[in-house]
Protein backbone atom coordinates (compact mmCIF):
# COMPACT_ATOMS: atom_id res chain seq x y z
CA UNK A 1 0.00 0.00 0.00
CA UNK A 2 1.35 3.56 -0.68
CA UNK A 3 -0.60 6.40 1.26
CA UNK A 4 0.27 9.97 1.62
CA UNK A 5 -0.02 13.68 0.40
CA UNK A 6 0.56 16.50 -1.42
CA UNK A 7 0.15 19.50 0.95
CA UNK A 8 0.74 23.42 0.64
CA UNK A 9 0.38 25.71 2.92
CA UNK A 10 -0.80 29.54 1.80
CA UNK A 11 0.04 32.54 4.06
CA UNK A 12 -1.87 35.43 2.62
CA UNK A 13 0.76 37.95 3.69
CA UNK A 14 4.22 39.12 2.85
CA UNK A 15 6.36 37.04 5.04
CA UNK A 16 4.92 33.79 3.47
CA UNK A 17 8.41 32.26 3.61
CA UNK A 18 8.27 32.68 7.37
CA UNK A 19 4.87 31.31 8.46
CA UNK A 20 5.76 28.54 6.01
CA UNK A 21 9.22 27.98 7.40
CA UNK A 22 8.42 28.46 11.11
CA UNK A 23 5.57 26.02 10.92
CA UNK A 24 7.03 23.23 9.68
CA UNK A 25 8.69 22.39 12.49
CA UNK A 26 5.11 21.19 13.70
CA UNK A 27 6.53 17.84 11.23
CA UNK A 28 9.38 16.89 13.59
CA UNK A 29 7.77 14.73 16.09
CA UNK A 30 6.39 12.87 13.12
CA UNK A 31 9.16 12.49 11.21
CA UNK A 32 10.62 9.22 11.58
CA UNK A 33 7.53 7.69 10.53
CA UNK A 34 7.07 9.87 7.61
CA UNK A 35 8.81 10.50 4.05
CA UNK A 36 9.02 14.21 3.12
CA UNK A 37 10.14 15.74 -0.22
CA UNK A 38 9.36 19.06 -1.25
CA UNK A 39 9.30 21.72 -4.66
CA UNK A 40 7.82 24.91 -5.33
CA UNK A 41 4.38 23.68 -5.93
CA UNK A 42 4.23 21.12 -2.69
CA UNK A 43 5.39 18.84 0.00
CA UNK A 44 5.24 15.22 -0.42
CA UNK A 45 4.02 13.60 2.67
CA UNK A 46 4.27 9.55 2.23
CA UNK A 47 2.91 7.83 5.40
CA UNK A 48 0.08 5.69 7.37
CA UNK A 49 -2.98 7.68 7.68
CA UNK A 50 -2.56 7.63 11.27
CA UNK A 51 0.51 9.50 11.21
CA UNK A 52 -0.43 11.55 8.29
CA UNK A 53 -3.43 13.09 10.36
CA UNK A 54 -2.10 14.39 13.87
CA UNK A 55 0.96 15.90 11.33
CA UNK A 56 -1.23 17.44 9.25
CA UNK A 57 -3.67 18.75 12.33
CA UNK A 58 -0.43 20.09 13.92
CA UNK A 59 1.26 21.77 11.05
CA UNK A 60 -2.50 23.23 10.42
CA UNK A 61 -2.44 24.58 14.10
CA UNK A 62 1.27 26.14 14.04
CA UNK A 63 0.17 28.25 11.01
CA UNK A 64 -2.83 29.47 12.35
CA UNK A 65 -1.63 30.33 15.78
CA UNK A 66 0.35 33.19 13.44
CA UNK A 67 -2.69 34.87 13.62
CA UNK A 68 -2.67 35.18 9.61
CA UNK A 69 -5.07 34.32 7.47
CA UNK A 70 -3.79 31.10 6.30
CA UNK A 71 -5.24 27.93 4.01
CA UNK A 72 -4.02 24.29 4.00
CA UNK A 73 -4.06 22.65 1.20
CA UNK A 74 -3.73 18.54 1.01
CA UNK A 75 -4.82 16.04 -1.82
CA UNK A 76 -4.43 12.77 0.10
CA UNK A 77 -4.21 9.20 -1.56
CA UNK A 78 -4.59 5.62 -0.31
CA UNK A 79 -4.07 3.11 -2.85
CA UNK A 80 -3.86 4.26 -5.96
CA UNK A 81 -2.54 1.35 -8.33
CA UNK A 82 -0.09 3.67 -9.97
CA UNK A 83 2.00 3.66 -6.87
CA UNK A 84 4.36 1.24 -5.58
CA UNK A 85 4.00 -0.59 -2.11
CA UNK A 86 5.89 1.41 0.53
CA UNK A 87 6.52 -0.22 4.14
CA UNK A 88 6.24 3.08 5.53
CA UNK A 89 2.81 3.07 4.85
CA UNK A 90 2.02 0.06 7.01
CA UNK A 91 -0.94 0.63 8.66
CA UNK A 92 -4.19 -0.99 10.83
CA UNK A 93 -6.29 2.08 10.36
CA UNK A 94 -8.16 0.52 7.73
CA UNK A 95 -11.64 -0.36 8.36
CA UNK A 96 -12.26 -4.21 7.48
CA UNK A 97 -13.75 -4.85 4.42
CA UNK A 98 -16.50 -7.40 5.69
CA UNK A 99 -17.22 -4.52 8.22
CA UNK A 100 -21.21 -3.30 7.32
CA UNK A 101 -21.60 0.44 6.63
CA UNK A 102 -22.98 1.09 10.24
CA UNK A 103 -20.37 -0.68 12.21
CA UNK A 104 -17.40 1.54 10.71
CA UNK A 105 -19.82 4.31 11.21
CA UNK A 106 -20.24 4.02 15.12
CA UNK A 107 -16.39 3.21 14.96
CA UNK A 108 -15.60 6.43 13.28
CA UNK A 109 -18.02 8.49 15.42
CA UNK A 110 -16.51 7.09 18.36
CA UNK A 111 -13.01 8.44 16.72
CA UNK A 112 -13.67 11.34 16.75
CA UNK A 113 -15.20 11.45 20.46
CA UNK A 114 -11.72 10.50 21.79
CA UNK A 115 -10.14 13.69 19.95
CA UNK A 116 -8.63 16.16 21.90
CA UNK A 117 -9.11 19.69 21.34
CA UNK A 118 -6.79 22.08 20.40
CA UNK A 119 -6.40 25.70 20.57
CA UNK A 120 -7.64 26.88 16.80
CA UNK A 121 -10.47 26.20 14.89
CA UNK A 122 -10.44 24.92 11.52
CA UNK A 123 -12.55 25.38 8.61
CA UNK A 124 -12.74 22.54 6.32
CA UNK A 125 -14.02 22.16 2.82
CA UNK A 126 -13.21 18.46 1.49
CA UNK A 127 -14.28 15.93 -1.37
CA UNK A 128 -13.97 12.20 -0.99
CA UNK A 129 -13.44 10.39 -4.22
CA UNK A 130 -13.92 6.77 -4.24
CA UNK A 131 -12.48 4.93 -7.29
CA UNK A 132 -12.35 1.26 -8.61
CA UNK A 133 -15.55 -1.33 -8.92
CA UNK A 134 -18.24 -1.44 -6.39
CA UNK A 135 -20.54 1.12 -5.38
CA UNK A 136 -18.64 4.38 -5.07
CA UNK A 137 -22.07 6.31 -4.33
CA UNK A 138 -22.89 4.43 -1.26
CA UNK A 139 -19.71 4.22 0.22
CA UNK A 140 -19.50 8.39 0.09
CA UNK A 141 -23.44 8.53 0.92
CA UNK A 142 -22.34 6.34 3.95
CA UNK A 143 -19.69 8.78 4.69
CA UNK A 144 -21.44 11.76 4.76
CA UNK A 145 -23.97 10.25 6.74
CA UNK A 146 -21.05 9.94 9.33
CA UNK A 147 -20.27 13.52 8.78
CA UNK A 148 -23.25 15.05 9.62
CA UNK A 149 -23.11 12.99 13.40
CA UNK A 150 -19.85 13.81 13.43
CA UNK A 151 -20.49 17.13 15.62
CA UNK A 152 -18.62 19.42 13.16
CA UNK A 153 -20.49 19.56 10.55
CA UNK A 154 -21.42 22.35 8.91
CA UNK A 155 -23.22 22.28 5.61
CA UNK A 156 -22.89 20.16 1.70
CA UNK A 157 -22.06 22.54 -0.46
CA UNK A 158 -22.04 21.24 -4.25
CA UNK A 159 -19.35 18.99 -4.83
CA UNK A 160 -17.92 18.90 -1.27
CA UNK A 161 -18.27 18.92 2.11
CA UNK A 162 -17.72 21.61 5.15
CA UNK A 163 -16.84 20.91 8.36
CA UNK A 164 -15.98 23.48 10.75
CA UNK A 165 -15.36 22.90 14.94
CA UNK A 166 -12.20 22.72 16.74
CA UNK A 167 -9.11 21.62 14.86
CA UNK A 168 -8.62 18.29 16.83
CA UNK A 169 -12.07 16.87 16.29
CA UNK A 170 -12.12 18.39 12.24
CA UNK A 171 -8.76 16.56 11.54
CA UNK A 172 -10.04 13.25 13.48
CA UNK A 173 -13.38 13.22 11.10
CA UNK A 174 -11.08 13.72 7.91
CA UNK A 175 -8.93 10.81 9.41
CA UNK A 176 -11.84 8.60 9.66
CA UNK A 177 -13.63 9.23 6.41
CA UNK A 178 -10.45 8.50 4.63
CA UNK A 179 -9.93 5.18 6.03
CA UNK A 180 -12.93 3.94 7.33
CA UNK A 181 -15.29 4.57 3.42
CA UNK A 182 -13.86 2.58 0.72
CA UNK A 183 -12.66 -0.53 0.98
CA UNK A 184 -9.12 -0.73 2.32
CA UNK A 185 -7.13 -2.55 -0.91
CA UNK A 186 -9.05 0.23 -2.75
CA UNK A 187 -8.04 3.68 -4.51
CA UNK A 188 -9.37 6.33 -1.62
CA UNK A 189 -8.53 9.83 -2.41
CA UNK A 190 -9.30 13.15 -0.27
CA UNK A 191 -9.29 16.61 -1.80
CA UNK A 192 -8.89 19.45 0.96
CA UNK A 193 -8.96 22.83 2.37
CA UNK A 194 -8.49 24.38 5.48
CA UNK A 195 -8.81 28.03 6.00
CA UNK A 196 -8.04 30.20 9.38
CA UNK A 197 -8.60 33.52 10.34
CA UNK A 198 -9.60 34.71 6.59
CA UNK A 199 -11.56 38.29 6.98
CA UNK A 200 -14.59 37.11 5.32
CA UNK A 201 -16.01 35.03 8.66
CA UNK A 202 -14.97 37.88 10.73
CA UNK B 1 -25.55 16.58 -15.92
CA UNK B 2 -24.14 19.46 -13.95
CA UNK B 3 -20.97 20.58 -13.99
CA UNK B 4 -18.38 23.25 -12.43
CA UNK B 5 -16.40 24.17 -9.70
CA UNK B 6 -15.17 24.97 -6.46
CA UNK B 7 -12.33 27.77 -7.11
CA UNK B 8 -9.83 30.05 -4.79
CA UNK B 9 -7.41 32.53 -5.07
CA UNK B 10 -4.26 32.84 -2.64
CA UNK B 11 -2.17 35.30 -2.99
CA UNK B 12 0.38 35.22 -0.54
CA UNK B 13 0.75 39.21 0.51
CA UNK B 14 -0.90 41.59 2.85
CA UNK B 15 -3.35 42.84 0.03
CA UNK B 16 -4.69 39.61 -0.80
CA UNK B 17 -8.28 40.85 -0.52
CA UNK B 18 -7.16 43.80 -3.50
CA UNK B 19 -5.54 41.00 -6.14
CA UNK B 20 -8.58 38.98 -5.53
CA UNK B 21 -10.98 41.37 -6.30
CA UNK B 22 -9.39 43.29 -9.14
CA UNK B 23 -8.89 39.64 -10.46
CA UNK B 24 -12.35 38.56 -10.64
CA UNK B 25 -13.11 40.95 -13.24
CA UNK B 26 -11.48 38.12 -15.58
CA UNK B 27 -14.72 36.43 -15.24
CA UNK B 28 -17.00 39.39 -16.33
CA UNK B 29 -17.08 37.99 -20.42
CA UNK B 30 -18.23 34.45 -18.76
CA UNK B 31 -21.16 35.55 -16.23
CA UNK B 32 -24.03 35.00 -19.03
CA UNK B 33 -22.85 31.63 -19.33
CA UNK B 34 -22.19 30.69 -15.53
CA UNK B 35 -23.24 30.82 -12.10
CA UNK B 36 -21.14 32.08 -9.10
CA UNK B 37 -21.17 31.85 -5.57
CA UNK B 38 -19.43 32.97 -2.90
CA UNK B 39 -18.68 32.16 0.81
CA UNK B 40 -15.38 32.14 2.81
CA UNK B 41 -13.86 29.45 1.48
CA UNK B 42 -14.30 28.84 -2.48
CA UNK B 43 -16.63 30.42 -4.76
CA UNK B 44 -18.88 27.62 -6.57
CA UNK B 45 -18.99 28.64 -10.38
CA UNK B 46 -21.32 26.15 -12.44
CA UNK B 47 -21.62 25.91 -16.52
CA UNK B 48 -19.91 23.74 -19.18
CA UNK B 49 -16.41 22.77 -19.46
CA UNK B 50 -16.20 25.07 -22.57
CA UNK B 51 -16.60 28.07 -20.60
CA UNK B 52 -15.60 27.11 -17.01
CA UNK B 53 -11.41 26.26 -18.20
CA UNK B 54 -11.58 29.97 -20.44
CA UNK B 55 -12.50 31.95 -17.13
CA UNK B 56 -10.04 30.11 -15.22
CA UNK B 57 -7.64 30.83 -17.64
CA UNK B 58 -8.38 34.66 -17.75
CA UNK B 59 -9.06 34.65 -13.75
CA UNK B 60 -5.34 33.23 -13.30
CA UNK B 61 -4.02 35.43 -15.77
CA UNK B 62 -5.16 38.65 -14.38
CA UNK B 63 -4.21 37.22 -10.64
CA UNK B 64 -0.63 36.64 -12.07
CA UNK B 65 -0.23 39.64 -13.46
CA UNK B 66 -0.07 41.68 -10.61
CA UNK B 67 3.67 39.92 -10.22
CA UNK B 68 2.41 38.71 -6.59
CA UNK B 69 3.25 35.08 -5.62
CA UNK B 70 -0.40 33.57 -6.20
CA UNK B 71 -1.91 29.71 -6.32
CA UNK B 72 -5.02 29.23 -8.33
CA UNK B 73 -6.80 26.47 -6.55
CA UNK B 74 -9.80 24.53 -7.83
CA UNK B 75 -11.97 21.88 -7.61
CA UNK B 76 -13.80 20.58 -10.75
CA UNK B 77 -16.55 18.21 -11.33
CA UNK B 78 -18.72 17.03 -14.13
CA UNK B 79 -21.33 14.35 -13.73
CA UNK B 80 -21.64 13.77 -10.09
CA UNK B 81 -24.80 11.23 -9.10
CA UNK B 82 -25.56 13.69 -6.21
CA UNK B 83 -26.25 16.89 -8.12
CA UNK B 84 -29.06 17.64 -10.33
CA UNK B 85 -29.61 18.53 -14.12
CA UNK B 86 -28.79 21.77 -14.77
CA UNK B 87 -29.36 23.78 -17.88
CA UNK B 88 -26.54 25.97 -17.83
CA UNK B 89 -24.08 22.97 -17.74
CA UNK B 90 -25.59 21.76 -21.50
CA UNK B 91 -22.00 20.82 -23.27
CA UNK B 92 -21.07 19.42 -26.12
CA UNK B 93 -17.29 19.58 -24.99
CA UNK B 94 -17.35 15.76 -23.89
CA UNK B 95 -16.08 12.98 -25.53
CA UNK B 96 -18.34 10.60 -27.93
CA UNK B 97 -18.39 6.95 -25.69
CA UNK B 98 -17.71 5.30 -28.90
CA UNK B 99 -14.52 6.87 -29.85
CA UNK B 100 -11.27 4.63 -29.02
CA UNK B 101 -8.68 6.32 -26.83
CA UNK B 102 -6.75 6.84 -29.67
CA UNK B 103 -9.13 8.82 -31.21
CA UNK B 104 -9.31 10.89 -28.15
CA UNK B 105 -6.20 11.25 -27.59
CA UNK B 106 -5.47 13.07 -31.26
CA UNK B 107 -8.54 15.14 -30.71
CA UNK B 108 -6.95 16.63 -27.39
CA UNK B 109 -3.62 17.20 -28.99
CA UNK B 110 -5.45 19.25 -31.68
CA UNK B 111 -7.53 21.17 -29.34
CA UNK B 112 -4.03 22.12 -27.40
CA UNK B 113 -2.35 22.85 -30.70
CA UNK B 114 -4.55 25.63 -30.90
CA UNK B 115 -4.85 27.15 -28.09
CA UNK B 116 -3.73 31.05 -27.92
CA UNK B 117 -0.69 32.39 -25.90
CA UNK B 118 -1.23 34.56 -23.20
CA UNK B 119 1.27 37.01 -21.32
CA UNK B 120 1.65 34.36 -18.07
CA UNK B 121 3.79 31.34 -17.42
CA UNK B 122 1.41 29.06 -15.53
CA UNK B 123 2.97 25.78 -13.50
CA UNK B 124 0.27 23.47 -12.66
CA UNK B 125 -0.47 20.37 -10.84
CA UNK B 126 -3.55 18.08 -11.12
CA UNK B 127 -5.04 14.71 -10.00
CA UNK B 128 -7.76 13.43 -12.38
CA UNK B 129 -10.68 11.22 -10.77
CA UNK B 130 -12.71 8.91 -13.00
CA UNK B 131 -15.34 7.17 -10.49
CA UNK B 132 -18.16 4.40 -11.62
CA UNK B 133 -18.34 1.61 -13.42
CA UNK B 134 -15.55 0.56 -15.90
CA UNK B 135 -11.42 0.64 -15.79
CA UNK B 136 -10.92 3.87 -14.44
CA UNK B 137 -6.82 3.59 -14.46
CA UNK B 138 -7.26 2.90 -18.35
CA UNK B 139 -8.78 6.15 -18.91
CA UNK B 140 -6.47 8.06 -16.35
CA UNK B 141 -3.28 5.95 -17.95
CA UNK B 142 -4.76 7.24 -21.04
CA UNK B 143 -5.02 10.53 -20.23
CA UNK B 144 -1.34 10.56 -18.99
CA UNK B 145 -0.09 9.79 -22.44
CA UNK B 146 -1.99 12.55 -23.74
CA UNK B 147 -0.33 14.97 -21.31
CA UNK B 148 3.26 13.44 -22.29
CA UNK B 149 2.32 14.56 -25.81
CA UNK B 150 0.93 17.60 -25.38
CA UNK B 151 3.95 20.38 -25.27
CA UNK B 152 3.45 21.60 -21.90
CA UNK B 153 3.79 18.24 -19.62
CA UNK B 154 6.41 18.91 -16.88
CA UNK B 155 6.67 15.57 -14.94
CA UNK B 156 4.67 12.61 -13.10
CA UNK B 157 4.54 13.18 -8.85
CA UNK B 158 3.22 10.80 -6.76
CA UNK B 159 -0.61 11.36 -6.87
CA UNK B 160 -0.81 14.49 -9.40
CA UNK B 161 0.72 15.35 -12.91
CA UNK B 162 2.62 18.51 -13.37
CA UNK B 163 2.10 20.66 -16.15
CA UNK B 164 4.80 24.05 -16.85
CA UNK B 165 4.03 26.71 -19.85
CA UNK B 166 2.44 29.39 -21.24
CA UNK B 167 -1.35 29.57 -19.91
CA UNK B 168 -2.83 29.23 -22.75
CA UNK B 169 -1.63 25.82 -23.64
CA UNK B 170 -1.73 24.69 -20.00
CA UNK B 171 -5.61 25.40 -19.39
CA UNK B 172 -6.34 24.04 -22.84
CA UNK B 173 -4.44 20.91 -21.97
CA UNK B 174 -6.33 20.63 -18.80
CA UNK B 175 -9.80 21.04 -20.33
CA UNK B 176 -8.73 18.10 -22.48
CA UNK B 177 -8.14 16.19 -19.56
CA UNK B 178 -11.28 16.71 -17.87
CA UNK B 179 -13.43 16.16 -21.24
CA UNK B 180 -11.71 13.78 -23.17
CA UNK B 181 -10.94 11.16 -20.48
CA UNK B 182 -13.65 9.27 -18.20
CA UNK B 183 -17.21 8.08 -20.22
CA UNK B 184 -19.53 11.53 -20.56
CA UNK B 185 -22.06 10.31 -18.28
CA UNK B 186 -19.76 9.49 -16.07
CA UNK B 187 -18.37 11.23 -13.00
CA UNK B 188 -14.95 12.68 -13.47
CA UNK B 189 -13.10 15.33 -11.39
CA UNK B 190 -10.07 17.17 -10.84
CA UNK B 191 -7.86 18.45 -8.10
CA UNK B 192 -6.01 21.91 -9.46
CA UNK B 193 -3.41 23.87 -8.04
CA UNK B 194 -1.89 26.57 -10.50
CA UNK B 195 1.05 28.43 -9.09
CA UNK B 196 2.82 31.80 -10.39
CA UNK B 197 5.47 33.72 -9.47
CA UNK B 198 6.54 31.23 -6.88
CA UNK B 199 10.11 32.71 -5.01
CA UNK B 200 11.40 28.86 -5.38
CA UNK B 201 11.44 28.64 -9.00
CA UNK B 202 13.44 32.13 -9.09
Amino acid sequence: MFAGAQLSLYPMTDNFVDVIMSSLSAFDPYRDRLRIETDDISTLVVGPPEVLFPALRDFYVAAASTRHHVVLRATLSRGCPGEPDDPICSTSALANPSEPLAERQKAALAAVANAKTTSETARAQFSLYVMGAGDHMAEIMGCIDFLKSSGVFDRSKNFCSRLTGDAGPVFATLEQAFCRFGPPEGHVTVDLTVSANSPSTA
